[in-house]
């Protein structure tokens, strides 16, 4: 079954410097409606403590405002290299957190199960993928910056992917 | 200067499957009191998401019950392997962000300075920490499970090695 209208998606690219995010809605006729996107931009400089509670104030209100009934947000575990993984783990964490306190359900992607629902192949690059986002929600340039393009891009994976 | 009396130090010991903590309070003359500790385990079969939001709600009830002015918790960064920093990491972000939600300090330690601050020397092995875990705080036997003691060794580093 496809996924029902009227339900709102919300993508997550998780970082601990940029959080990317992105709501659609699924439409009349399953026409896509994106409702908005943005970046949850934290500071080197900041203690990881405060960083990582500006993620989760900023995206608790993103969830409070359009009541998503889903979270689609990158896998971590393809990642290699254990400092970045540290990073965005620990964002991670506070974003999933985020989701849960509002209790809502979460679905994980890896980055080739979402090249290949906005492409068709899995080997397809970022600038495919930002141009795909631009053209399934009709928007006139590539969402900025690339965290919300990819954002976006996870809830449309979501939108073909997800068995409902 | 030392710790001031009445301070209330919380130790964490993070992890995905057990987040061992310990709370201890500074006495009359400087004597450690241990006010309690605990693991809060969660199963592997048990979704990411409320594996994490299990921590979050054990550990900030752990914080309304004792109201510490910090938390001593373990470095990440130390930790070599990506998978062990993948699940170790989000079980973090879900830790520091019950302290940051309560305005709690938080102070990191990595395992050397533990070592050093609890036997004087930096290779101490596990049996030697909590050896001086249970005679720093005059306990009959070593708390278990070693995440507990772990954490308490945290919180008593932390008394050693904080600048007040």
């Amino acid at each position: 079954m496809t996924v029902p209208r009227g339900t709102v998606i919300l993508g997550v690219d998780p970082g601990l410097a940029g959080t990317g995010w992105g709501v659609i809605t699924v439409g009349e006729r399953g026409i896509l409606r994106l409702e908005r996107y943005g970046c949850i931009e934290t500071k080197a400089a900041t203690p990881l403590v405060d960083r990582l509670k500006q993620i989760f104030v900023a995206l608790s209100a993103v969830i409070d405002e359009f009541s998503p009934s889903v979270m689609a947000v990158e896998e971590l575990f393809f990642m290699k290299r254990a400092t970045a993984v540290a990073a965005v783990g620990q964002a991670r964490g506070a974003i999933l957190l985020a989701a849960a306190l509002k209790n809502i359900s979460v679905s994980e992607y890896n980055p080739r199960t979402v090249k290949i629902a906005l492409t068709g192949f899995g080997s397809a690059d970022k600038q495919q993928i930002q141009h795909m986002v631009k053209a399934v929600l009709k928007l006139s340039v590539i969402p900025c910056p690339d965290h919300a393009a990819d954002a976006l891009a996870m809830a449309i994976c979501h939108l073909h992917t997800a068995k409902y």
